[in-house]
């Protein structure tokens, strides 16, 4: 596969192939209740109920089983202060890898435990006036480790397609699939093979107001930034712009990107805790939030909806589904 | 089936052939922090991702579709005021039969109506001064409605017992099963299913502190009551004893009952919220606390908790999970 040209479906397989033995297979869920509230049938793909809570292992650990034995040896760099980070470090660990995860100093300490508690080693800079990248770039050469890139890879996108592959072994039949996106990783990979699997199935991407970098780059054909400083309660789907490789992909692919505002994913995750059970973090509710607020229009569809992750910790999850 | 007669392995194929197309077959989740907590392999069977949100659908509906026609025709009734109203008011609603449940007049308004969502005639009663049984027999009685009992019946004990059946075809070693128990149907069912194909197996119930009548009516060799007016988080948990033919059950598969208090059940909804991502009710956590609070030894054994529901509301799920 080319560092730079995207994974087919039959690199899809092959991740799949490789990330078995750490994966779990997460269920579709179905509930009367979203039925009734979206008009269609609906399934959520409870990728909160992956190992370390998100579908970021699917991507980190197809790389690193990807990686030459001598490209094993010498170790691999993430810098990510999330969900990322975490997926490495596991990944790391499984395959015997030793991770380099460059994190921000005022990083929330219970990600910082859980990056060491896999071994990894931690390389802290401080957000205001360090360049996380910089940093990373050059302990990576400095030391010959492997970049694991959260999104812009073609084995990151092919580990993380393994959903659609998923999907479409659990459903003859879909219409829709929504899918929160920050840099793209994600919904690339699940639209190849969804698309490959189901033709006719339209694949949205669900981006947070001030966060819809997608949105517009669709709409003038080429990359554009989001503006600095606008904040969301969706802390896991801040990027600046997509990756070069996923708007190529996106591009192709998509039916469009969909913009959902905090409100709408504060009742989606309201929804999730009452009818559906699951506990999601905020950029893991966002294309619930997307089907239940009517961004699309679901009726007499099948769709299903991507429910990405449930890493919050107990005091925010608290305040965010308070009324 | 006899009515007074335990049921066999056979009737509980018969009940998972039966509930099959009302009913989801719930996921067994691994979690390595669970693991850790332990020092087995643990798996959480996630009733609580039922549909209606707990298991209680299971025996509902395999009494409901093992009625005759003319028991059909002329409706049944349930006195519950929680899991057991809405699933019986669910599954009638499936078979297109007619359904009475008796609730107390206190009942909260969201369990009402969910029941009436699904066609249920509805009959309050007071909680203080008057006796559901006697108003739910004497309306059976009139109307010639068939009763479908919470647990002392071996329908309602056959379809709980299809979570054992599942639980054995995906796991080819089981050393032990935590089942949180009230009257003792989930407990009876899955004893009798998961020993037949694994009959290594050792099955406890899990009961909350103050209401241990199961504990101590093993250890007295007859039913024995709960004092009363003891309270517990466990609202779904609170029986005055165990049934007749429950108790008969249990006393022969059970290898006893552990007894939890309320913090550690806390604390466990608390970790299923942090590491599992599941909304669990505090009877439907009560296994999962036996399991990390060290009520019995999991060291290197496979171990399997059920997690029976999640129905909790918004407000009472934010203050319980609170530090």
């Amino acid at each position: 596969m080319s560092p730079h040209a995207p994974p087919s479906l039959a690199d899809i397989e092959a991740a799949a192939a490789r990330i078995a033995p750490l994966v779990v297979r997460t269920p579709l869920i179905s509930n009367p209740m979203l039925d009734a509230a979206c008009g269609g049938r609906a399934f959520v793909k409870a990728e909160c109920l992956q190992r370390h809570g998100s579908f970021k292992l699917r991507g980190a650990t197809n790389k690193i089983a990807a990686l030459a034995p001598e490209q094993r040896a010498r170790g691999v760099l993430a810098f990510s202060s999330g969900n990322h980070a975490i997926a490495t470090a596991a990944a790391a660990r499984h395959f015997g890898v030793s991770a380099v995860i460059v994190m921000p100093a005022d990083a929330p300490a219970i990600k910082r435990d859980r990056a060491t508690s896999f071994g990894a080693e931690i390389v802290a800079y401080d957000r205001l006036t360090e360049d996380r990248e910089a940093i990373g770039h050059a302990i990576a050469k400095a030391r010959g480790l492997s970049l694991v890139k959260p999104f812009d890879d073609p084995f990151v996108i092919a580990g993380q397609g393994t959903i659609g592959l998923e999907i479409a072994a659990d459903l003859d039949a879909v219409d829709l699939v929504l899918v929160c996106t920050s840099g793209g990783g994600l919904v690339s990979g699940i639209a190849t093979a969804v698309q490959a699997r189901r033709p006719a199935a339209q694949v949205y991407a669900v981006e947070p107001e001030g966060h819809d970098d997608l949105a517009r780059s669709l709409a003038a054909g080429v990359r554009v930034k989001n503006a600095p400083g606008v904040r969301s309660i969706c802390d896991a789907l801040m990027v600046e712009q997509p990756g070069a490789l996923t708007f190529e992909i996106m591009r192709a692919r998509l039916a469009g990107s969909l913009v959902v505002a905090d409100e709408a994913v504060r009742a989606a995750m309201r929804f999730a805790m009452a009818e559906l059970k699951l506990v999601l973090e905020p950029g893991g509710a966002i294309a619930l939030a997307a089907l239940l607020s009517g961004a699309v229009d679901a009726r007499g569809k099948t769709v299903v909806v991507i429910a990405s992750g449930g890493n919050v910790d107990l005091e925010t999850y608290r305040a965010l589904i308070g009324a």
